[in-house]
């Protein structure tokens, strides 16, 4: 769904942070894990089953103060078809929930395999004369390395199925500046491909991926794109706070989602006052939700 | 395995070429469309099935000519599990008849995030306290766009397992320009990439992809990295021609292989005089085969 959905979705619940799904086994509380393993033994089956009913139960503790989840397709490809059958019932299930999901698979290619990636996740597929959807998120996140050829199946499908895509501009790890910040005529690289994807149409469903570990670019980039959303990760664990995100946002506190996964899922493991409380997950993924929705809210010009 | 393996595969056939396994439901024969709608109706599970059936054709009627396969993960993902499903089988079954399996899935991400990729694709995953292979293929295709802390979870795993990765340089596609020739101190930025590339490693197991359709850039790219081995896509199908990919081959006729995917696996409907002789698909396959073997022999030094 466009990014209009999106903001509706945000402002219904006054929460511009979208929780990230990326479910290791090692997160999953050990309750699960006996569970499944009980049921199914020591298989993939049951690493599958471990993660969608963590999913679930993440799901099911937040989803009235959530507009977004963000599942990350590695977490559940490293699992094998267990696992990516565990993304496709998390997917569905959000959907069930009435949440806006992003699946990110920074997926790219050439303009034919695009294509291919684009019915998976955005569009359809014809099977033996049927178009039928396959995952069908409402978002998909893209690496632009292979310019506009590969990136326009996706947005044809944005447009044809009101769905949205997520590129990749400035990312959030530590080595992002090896080849995004190579400075050409004075400036980073990456607002090169910003600007590029300003040219390339409609801010309804084109947004870009800005890392909340780099708040200085995370303003350049909102002054360069004023109308673009932005999905910023790194907030959370990976170091990103409140005040580092704030540059995201417009003057109407609008047009940004902020991304946290470790320390939503993990909550429950995250300090010795919670004696790794897994059995109660859900009551402190919920609760960091609530902590990270009003440090956001505190600083960004609207706080509803 | 490292690209010393694939070189000797390469050597024992004689043929430095690899067949890409991008299997479309439209380019699968007839025969086999019926076959698998009357075994499972017009369901996925039959798309699945004739992809799968496609491919196993494909390299039975090849694998004693060709040293490799190369699967896009893109034609797999577009048929959701069953899809999957039949990308798993294809690199078993490639694996079982001894070919080197280039998966093709330009992954990217954050380090954390790369580490499930690389696990899922050249490594292993913990399952409840053990590890286990999941799609275990030879090599993987990569994105550089994140910088060295996405790419050294894969090189990790080239390291540990005997895998190897090619990372994306220059591509194939008409608008890989948008981005990669962009001029940094007057030169373009897949140079960039391609100096950075070789500070990261070493050259038996870290490879890149540079297209048969920018042949000059092909050629000074063999000047920059000497050493490096070259996947080359865009033979055939879109355009490449044997002239154009000598420049990747070392003086000795090696370091380089050439992909082509739809010029084998849609030979038997290349032209009105195969009259879509989709019965014999395999020997149509094979025929493309020894015409592009010996049209690369017949350009490069070495020549066998």
């Amino acid at each position: 769904m466009s990014f209009a959905i999106l903001q509706q979705k945000i402002n219904a619940k006054k929460n511009p942070t979208v929780m990230g799904l990326d479910p290791k086994l090692e997160f999953v509380p050990q309750h699960i894990i006996d569970e499944v393993i009980k049921e199914y033994g020591k298989t993939k089956k049951a690493a599958g089953e471990a993660i969608f009913r963590f999913n679930k139960g993440l799901i099911d503790a937040c989803f009235d103060l959530i507009p977004a989840v963000k599942p990350q397709s590695a977490y559940y490809e490293m699992y094998g078809l267990d696992g990516i059958e565990a993304l496709y019932k998390t997917v569905e299930y959000a959907k069930s929930k009435d949440l806006y999901v992003i699946l990110d698979g920074k997926r790219n290619d050439i303009g034919a395999t695009a294509e291919a990636y684009s019915a998976a996740y955005l569009g359809e597929t014809d099977i033996f004369g049927e178009s039928q959807k396959i995952l069908d998120a409402d978002c998909l996140t893209v690496n632009p390395y292979l310019g506009i050829d590969g990136i326009k199946p996706f947005i044809d499908n944005c447009e044809k199925f009101d769905k949205s895509i997520f590129i990749l501009v400035k990312t959030s790890n530590k080595s992002s500046g090896d080849f995004q910040d190579i400075a050409v005529d004075g400036r980073p690289f990456y607002e090169k491909i910003a600007e590029k994807i300003l040219t390339w149409g409609n801010t309804d469903n084109i947004g870009v991926v800005i890392g909340a570990t780099y708040p200085q670019q995370l303003a350049d980039l909102r002054k360069l794109m004023p109308n673009t959303f932005f999905l910023v990760p790194g907030f959370g664990a990976q170091g990103g706070a409140a005040d580092d995100v704030k540059p995201a946002f417009d003057e109407n506190g609008e047009g940004a989602i902020v991304n946290s996964s470790r320390a939503i899922m993990c909550a429950y493991m995250a300090d010795a006052a919670k004696q790794n409380d897994g059995e109660n997950f859900g009551k402190w993924a919920r609760e960091e939700v609530i902590r990270m929705k009003d440090a956001i809210n505190g600083v960004i010009a609207s706080a509803f």
